[in-house]
């Protein structure tokens, strides 16, 4: 219970929205108006000044100030709990023949049900609180109850107790609930013992919580059902939405229209002075202060709410342009290459038909209105598309619809003859999309977009290359561009100092910090160049097949190798090793000056390339 | 009017989301059970097999099936614009003097007030609504319905008119609706005319409208108000969150409870068979079909609403991690390090002290929840800090209550001796923040987040530097790093070769693409690498200061320069000129090589730390 003379508000912690919660604390804390419930005694014997206000966030971090450790009874704000456990004892069909989900515009305790359907008007009245307390499972009013209290713990994060002495105290007032009781028994709502029933309600409101209890119940509705501290489910994510919706039309007992223009949270309040409102997915607030309004709401409790929702922006139509702008960038594979270093013949090609493959990054969560852009975006360049990337590593959550349209989308691009490559490492689109099949005229799944690419380019060139051109995909040495343009004598005088090697795919060709290790020409197969970022994994910054080299720097220079080489196929290069690089520069520095120069030329043209690709993409310099 | 005999689903285009609404018109077409309204021969003399479903974007995107260009009268659905225009034009406390906000749990055409307030319960019961056009300001009545018509034509972005007939009617037989203007009248809630409010009423019931016409009346809800495809704006943000507010509790006549459960979206319906529906911030919804159920709704409409809702996830309590996810990236200095290339003893420095300055990308739209997660993050780190960057370029929307946050922490870390570099090109945190006074305790703006960590690295080197160490700004030739290692003779040969010259601030040194110009030797001042992004702007590659050199790559392989060089501030620089470098090519390879070499290695340590520290960065390969 609350310190007698407490008026300095406790702050929790500090900080800045600590300081924000102490602020509304205090500004609500000059109003003292509003009555104490009286009709039990238990009731109207709370320390009437007593305030705790605490607001938690959906991941479990919770800021306070005030009384946040007095206990009070749950009262009223027990009914969506309550309501919850029948729905997912009995389903929403049977709870529905049982309770209706309007909101009443009648005193949460009247002796009524709808003149129409004969139901309690909703769940968060009297009526249909007795109702939901009748239909959960258990053997007997003791079991019936454990399961009740238990669940409202699973909520709080911690074990529950009940109040006996408010519990005795409404066991013996409670004749208006007794009456609801029999009314509903009556009329075939309850069909079991309707005293059992209204026992296991008063039970159920007697339950202690303190307003960092509440606070947690309000952050596990907020955070999908999950307690966000214990990461244990409370309820299912189906569940708690029309829970909260419930809430929404029928919480504040008479208020209910006027607290959603004026606060616009899902909520419950209680005669024992507490009051949970939610933000989904969001914030939860709990406020504890028993003087009530003629409403039966705490006056602090709906002024903190309203303070809080105002200053903080809570009011859950605010609208935002999340899940609008679903699109993080686009271009085409003319635009933003593969790290694939293509041959000149393919680059003439990939300048010219390159616009025909695009990729396409999302972000933020997928919900129907962002896929509704990112598909709109595709559909309108569709016709002249061969082939697509789709970027999901950025995005969040994929809602089924998103899933759905991307999948509906991915069929109409195959249709046309368009075949898109999806980057979902984590595999957030699911089974629907096989990786195995390269054949598969939908397209495949990449684990990065840099492969994904390369493959929209592949496609491209497919479809473009001159007729009777092969790649080329292995020569002699002789034939490689480092050496073709020398004299045929110095050619002759190179070629005898070049070692041919086969290098398994896989393999470490040159190690990142190894010292200089030769200087290599690939006459087959492809080498990959790698550096470690900063997510300590390994990325390409670019791959070089036949005809291509590497190594020069690091052995002009004398410095280690920044990147690792790997072969990334079966590779077949000839190597030039440091010791007849050192001959070569005494005997002959010319021939070697003039190697370099070639070589050197190229290797800065690759590196030069690398660094526009990786800076032009994200835009984020 | 609809075609007789209608029954093939017009599809207005095609792709995934048609195809989409096109599943669900085909679905709820089938079910032909409900009624015409009969209580004006009008009504029940329309097309009851009519039935057209649109849905559009907030960004004003129609997709529509059916006779999506059928006219139909507004009916009810007319109230909450009405309400919209008294808001505007009367403030929200004299409108809630005259109506309440809550559900009724009573008829919509009920002779009565609340028996406590003695006012309409809210207004979209016949009583609100007859109030709130009495509440429309004009001279007389055809002023005020003129004024009526044409802020509904604003939402729907055309010039509506009024069905003469079905006004006719209306005003021959609405003895209920004059009943209830009388009442009014007798309370005080009207203080003008009751006939006239009744008649202007009546009007505002009979405007003819299309299925098509209220998408875009809801897309414009769901715009914050803003019509997206006039770009008119149709009513303010704050009166748009109240509307919708009063339509989520009280729009859907006696169903509201059971709608928000299972369609939950603020919704309007009329017995002219019409429902708008609204996810603020993303889609509106519209549906036209004359047969109704028992509570005055159209059957198919809310049969099309709830498959939609269901089908494409848009219940507004619907969970996303939007706004939980703020931090996009958060790294120190000594991590990602700005593009400045710093000495050898500011490195070390850096390397020793640089996790003193973080830097935090923060993304998305800035709520109250992400606001929070990101402020708590720097709190926990703020004891550690010196210098701070809060890069907000990729954040959206900016609540004030996160300006107020930010705002916040940062008097809080300037308390604590840590200055906040606020990255914010497009001032999304206004005025709070002077860009001006260097010395401001508090912090700086800065435009890009490289010269943001470049002065949060000063900070740190400032106060981590070892004593009686100044940086080096100035040297003369023979000192510089490039030649001090050389012999005495070879360096005086070589010095002699170069030419100083001093260039200034601003000035281009080596333009992208030009032919090898010289080997430059930085003396004094900044030479800053430039290249040109995605973005067509010119970004930094890298900074370099005395000590340091460029140029030696294009020289030795002869190709032009791939980035540009250009004086930070004013320079001194020593030149070697490709003349005489050519010479030195011919007259002493050995030479030329040895400084080659020299070069080569920084520069090629310099291009890799700057591919390094790009690619690090985004963690975006």
């Amino acid at each position: 219970m609350a310190e007698p003379e407490q008026q300095v508000p406790q702050a929790v912690d500090s900080g800045v929205v600590a300081r924000i919660v102490t602020d509304v604390y205090r500004l609500c804390l000059a109003d003292d108006s509003g009555a104490l419930a009286d009709y039990i005694p238990e009731l109207a014997a709370v320390q009437p000044d007593s305030f705790a206000l605490c607001l938690a966030t959906a991941d479990g971090r919770v800021y306070g100030c005030g009384d946040v450790a007095a206990s009070f009874t749950i009262q009223s704000i027990s009914k969506p709990f309550t309501y919850a456990l029948a729905l997912a004892d009995r389903g929403p069909a049977a709870v529905a023949e049982r309770i209706d989900v309007e909101p009443s515009g009648e005193p949460f305790n009247e002796i009524s049900l709808d003149p129409v359907t004969e139901r309690p008007r909703n769940p968060m009245i009297n009526a249909g609180a007795i109702t939901a307390a009748s239909l959960i499972t258990g053997h007997d009013r003791t079991e019936k109850f454990e399961r009740i209290r238990r669940c409202y713990s699973g909520f709080a994060g911690r074990e529950l107790t009940m109040n006996a002495a408010v519990y005795a105290s409404e066991a013996r007032t409670g004749f208006r609930n007794r009456a609801i009781g029999y009314m509903l028994r009556s009329f075939g709502i309850i069909d079991s013992d309707p005293d059992e029933a209204v026992d296991t309600y008063f039970r159920q409101c007697s339950l202690d919580i303190t307003c960092r209890d509440l606070a947690l119940m309000a952050a596990t509705l907020a955070n999908n059902g999950l307690n966000p501290v214990t990461r244990e489910r409370a309820l299912s994510v189906a569940l708690t939405e029309q829970v909260l919706s419930v809430m929404t039309t029928c919480g504040m007992y008479n208020a209910a229209g006027d607290w959603v223009t004026t606060v616009g949270l899902p909520a419950k309040s209680g005669v024992g002075g507490g009051i949970l409102a939610v933000l989904p997915g969001q914030i939860g607030i709990a406020v504890y202060s028993p003087r009530l309004d003629k409403h039966g709401n705490s006056v602090r409790g709906v002024a903190a709410c309203r303070e809080l929702s105002k200053r903080l922006e809570l009011h859950f139509l605010h609208v935002t342009r999340s899940g609008r702008t679903a699109i993080r960038a686009a271009y085409s594979v003319a635009e933003v290459p593969s790290r694939l270093q293509r041959t000149t013949d393919e680059l003439a090609v990939l300048a010219e038909h390159g616009d025909r493959a695009r990729v396409y990054e999302l972000h933020g969560d997928l919900l129907f209105a962002g896929a509704e852009r990112a598909v709109r975006a595709i559909e309108e360049q569709a016709g002249a598309l061969e082939a697509l990337v789709i970027d999901l590593r950025r995005v969040g959550e994929v809602s089924e619809i998103a899933v759905h349209m991307l999948d509906e989308l991915q069929n109409e691009l195959a249709a046309a003859g368009c075949r898109v490559a999806i980057v979902d490492p984590d595999s957030k689109m699911g089974h629907l999309v096989s990786s195995l099949d390269p054949n598969d005229p939908r397209g495949r799944v990449f684990i990065d977009r840099d492969t994904a690419t390369e493959w929209c380019e592949d496609i491209v060139l497919d479809h473009h290359r001159p007729a009777g051109e092969p790649a080329c995909t292995s020569m002699p040495i002789e034939d490689h561009p480092a050496l073709a343009a020398l004299s045929p004598d110095n050619r002759a005088r190179l070629t005898k100092d070049f070692e041919v090697r086969t290098i398994a795919r896989g393999e470490v060709i040159a190690r990142r910090g190894s010292t200089r290790s030769g200087l290599y020409l690939i006459l087959e197969g492809r080498v990959r160049i790698t550096f470690e970022g900063a997510d300590e994994r390994t990325h390409r910054l670019v791959s070089l097949s036949a005809g291509m080299s590497f190594g020069e720097i690091p052995m002009l220079v004398g410095t280690p190798f920044v990147n690792e080489a790997r072969a990334e196929t079966s590779v077949r290069v000839a190597v030039l090793s440091p010791q007849r690089f050192d001959v070569l520069t005494e005997k002959a520095p010319e021939l070697k000056l003039a190697l370099l120069e070639r070589l050197a030329a190229g290797a800065y043209a690759q590196m030069d390339a690398a660094v526009r690709a990786i800076a032009v993409r994200g835009g984020d310099y």
